[in-house]
């Protein structure tokens, strides 16, 4: 009988859970809510989902393993650390506090569970199953509402001494910048993500007074998509938004390819849909912030994953080389 | 009989030889000159001292293999690449070249070479015998005439793909900043090294008129070690020197935690013997440019190996353990 894995991509609204086969195929999948106030409840429902999953599947394989992706969770011990955006991860005082996930759905399920941030598990996932197959040294980029990433050099994951190295979103990409969430200023998660995006327009909208089918739109309520839509029809001020999204978010990728010299740049998520309008700025600024050994030599690739698999499948890769 | 490895550190006027046992002691010694024009000529002296060295610690132990610490040197392939400051490393049209130096000084001696930059070297040493020993986690930044990088992840040096990996001195660290010999504009190196330091001094000269015991001294021959002693006398504008140079240093500091997430950031080279005065604004302002995680939990070290010896010894720590 082939080896399943469980791969559970935890979200603020919903929990995606799925069984997958060693080649990245969904034999199954489910959506559990996380809307829950109570972390017993969330585990319970959680729990009953992954058995009601593997007995769906017993015809067709053996569950060996559960991986999960979730913010802020950390691998090392298996927890996961102040979460803001999950209601269940809350402690007694209504704080966000430390969850010893990982260990608690073991004992729930009887399987092995290994954890990992979102942003790591994409790109664990894009690595196993994805356009990274094979490639040893490369940087995830997610641009999705946030920034995050994952770092992959010699074939493995940059866990960092505590389990939360990575977080490439909140590096200063400008001094004394936008505030971030973090409580940084000038966060690279501040300008190139879909919330970042998204206050260029506002700032783009008040500084100039150019016509733009952007003023049709109240700025406080302007997405990415909206940007997209208008650059699409040719809108100018949509154009040059995303121009100095990708201006900035290059000039970051160049000094991340000081640190860790990637074979490639993996970049996924919501954003990346907009591409067309932001690519080669992006790849431009890069170059520019490169020393001549590696101007031209970093391929930048894009996501080649579902995107609406590739969260399960990312968690689920975790399964297969747990040391990775 | 003990094993012993031989640690060559290669540098633009000379070249340091030693044999090093496995706790960390200089056996013997021996400094060649790198001032020669033609590569056989340099390998030749280079082969002879090893094999000088290696007779005379005969009946101390037996030498397993070399480890060199050069400028521009890639340990995946052994070469030196384009060192603009090793004359012997040019090629038949006069400009820095490709030398195939592992590989040549292997067949020379018929001892096992591993080559790696500087500044890797340096890390490995303190991992191995220093500072650093038993962490898993920290990056190396070696405070010279420029500034090096070597980040250890998991154990073992980040090489990336092309085994040119942590290169942070030219992380830019303010736009459209300081020309850099590099070629980029506003890299560390050009802020946080001796040569640094003395283009701050120059600038500050400058722009303001206030008195200054570095006035008496021609701006263009302003020393690191100038302004430190101007600053040890009390000197107001020397020691907001090293302030600036702190808080500089200190932000990027910051940045590469998120990064690769450290236990620790060791700090080496000439440029540390001034800590006193830059110490604080530094840590301050790395603190400052992190998030909640990690504020307060980066450890600080100062390499504890003797300057004169450690590069000796980091390039001789490749022997024992050559697969990290």
């Amino acid at each position: 009988m082939q080896r399943l894995a469980i791969g559970i991509d935890i979200g603020g609204q919903s929990s995606k859970c799925g069984v997958v086969t060693q080649d990245g195929t969904i034999l199954e999948q489910s959506v559990v809510t996380s809307l829950v106030d109570c972390f017993d409840d969330y585990l319970k429902l959680l729990a009953d989902t992954v058995k009601e999953l593997v007995r769906k599947t017993a015809d067709r394989g053996v569950a060996v393993g559960i991986g999960i992706g979730a913010p802020n969770a950390n691998r090392l011990d298996g927890t996961i650390r102040y979460a803001p955006n999950l209601r269940w991860a809350r402690g007694a005082d209504g704080k966000p506090g430390v969850i010893y996930l990982a260990d608690r759905l073991e004992k729930a399920t009887g399987l092995h569970v290994r954890i990992t941030n979102d942003a790591n598990a994409a790109a664990r996932g894009e690595r196993t199953y994805g356009i990274a197959k094979g490639i040893d040294d490369f940087i995830m980029i997610t641009l999705g509402t946030g920034v995050g990433s994952g770092i992959i050099s010699h074939g493995r994951l940059v866990y960092g001494h505590d389990g939360f190295a990575g977080e490439l979103g909140h590096v200063c990409v400008e001094q004394n910048g936008r505030q971030c969430n973090c409580g940084l200023k000038g966060c690279l998660e501040t300008y190139a993500s879909a919330m970042g995006v998204a206050r260029t327009a506002r700032e783009f909208l008040q500084k100039d007074s150019r016509e733009s089918l952007l003023r049709k739109l109240d700025p406080e309520k302007i997405s990415s998509k909206d940007i997209y839509d208008a650059a699409v029809q040719g809108d100018a001020m949509a154009k040059e938004i995303f121009s100095y999204t990708g201006r900035i978010l290059g000039r970051a990728m160049g000094d991340f390819v000081k640190f860790s010299s990637p074979q490639a740049i993996v970049l996924f998520g919501g954003l990346t849909k907009s591409r067309e309008f932001f690519h080669d700025e992006m790849v431009q600024a890069m170059n520019d912030n490169l020393m001549q050994i590696w101007k031209g030599q970093i391929q930048i690739l894009y996501s080649s994953l579902k995107e609406s698999d590739a969260a399960i499948l990312g968690a689920s890769s975790m399964v297969w080389s747990p040391e990775e």
